[in-house]
């Protein structure tokens, strides 16, 4: 059975569009890498209510959860108190936390304000933050990460070896100038053919032009394979063309 | 009470990473100019059973909630058929929608794939696409849209005098080289100082510049401007810069 996530989007600055996230795009490829599917993500404001109905909710239903955002030193960040009201454990002033920052910033620069950043559930596993000290963690099933991007990207890069997941999920795109109502029965045919690969249709119109990416999913590189090389015998029976170099 | 709304953005292609979602941020934006909130934002896959699931759920409990993807002519295009079952109507070929692609394509170019797009649940009132001729629609308080953005902005365009909102919602925003751990008091007692704004803090990391956006949402421009001379003036007590032209 695959392993299966979810990742909880917490920030006000993402639902009002100020901030493009780029965290959902990153942690969806790394997951694929290490066999997990992300089957859902969610984003939430800084509200705490809805943070512990989102983790309650998402840690029943999946196998892994991932938060990201809220874990800083100010007033709104209350990603940390509201994950430990979900999962009902304190919060504590981890020594190993505090001695992480000290080391990273030097002892008299560990204001009270970065302290409330060693403030960490009972019972968590730190998560080493190599780029600016303060950790993340992981509790139960929920691993708890920043939200701006250059922190998050090693932190996760670091701790994807905690995750059992399975053989990698393989991705190939095949484009062609078609249009999606030229070839929606014959690609129906095809994705018939293949019971364990996923193949998304997904038009695109940039820089003038109209194409379809075909996107096709699987852990079996052979069959992703063959999948690719009938796409292309039915994009040539319906004489349309491939595209290599359109992203 | 300020109307709040969804968005579920349904496609593999999100969740893979493959495709950087480009509407959530869109959409947040042209809701506050008409005073809705976006209160959460879902991505979830091509699954009927989680589309429907999630539809229902959101409807319930938000006032608007707006679908993107899936609408299309392929074999995964599976929105408007979770849809109708999510809200228990059937689907009908609306004639309104044939006269339209007909107008749009040609009468001979109206495929039996693409009378796919006007296949309607019933009790829906269309929404306009005047880039690609295949319509969305709304259905109680769910409005279907389409997952390309630039066919998906100027449908909501021409459709956001349909919603019942409030006072547009304001934004300002301060960045400064600030630290979070060396304000984080001083603003919270600002944030103290004011009910009806939310000041979020966003510390970002680029072009080697640390640094921290100070983001506040009001209805109430003077109490913004207000809000901003606070912060410039707590930036200048605590000896930090305001940046003009860094975002």
């Amino acid at each position: 059975m695959v392993k299966q996530a979810a990742i909880i989007i917490i920030g006000n600055e993402i639902l009002s569009g100020r901030t493009q996230d780029r965290n959902l795009a990153y942690i969806g490829k790394r997951l694929q890498e290490v066999g997990v599917v992300l089957a859902e993500a969610r984003v939430i404001p800084d509200i705490e209510e809805v943070i512990i109905n989102t983790v309650n909710q998402c840690r029943e239903t999946f196998d892994y959860v991932f938060t990201t955002g809220g874990i800083g030193p100010t007033h709104d960040d209350i990603t940390t108190a509201s994950i430990a009201k979900a999962i009902g454990v304190d919060i504590e002033r981890r020594q190993e936390a505090v001695e992480i920052m000290q080391n990273y910033y030097g002892t008299e620069k560990v204001t009270e304000a970065r302290l409330k950043m060693a403030d960490i559930p009972v019972g968590a596993t730190l998560i080493d933050n190599p780029v600016s000290g303060a950790p993340g963690y992981e509790i139960e099933n929920v691993f708890v990460l920043p939200g701006v991007p250059d922190i998050l990207q090693p932190m996760l890069d670091g701790m994807l070896d905690r995750l059992s997941g399975g053989a990698p999920i393989l991705t190939k795109t095949v484009i062609t100038n078609l249009r999606e109502s030229v070839m929606a029965k014959e690609l129906e045919a095809v994705q018939n053919n293949y019971d364990n690969i996923n193949i998304g249709s997904y038009p695109f119109f940039k820089q003038g032009k109209l194409g379809v990416n075909l996107v096709m999913q699987s852990t079996d590189a052979d069959k992703l394979e063959k999948c690719v090389d009938d796409l292309h015998n039915m994009i040539d029976e319906l004489d349309g063309k491939v595209f290599d170099d359109l992203v």
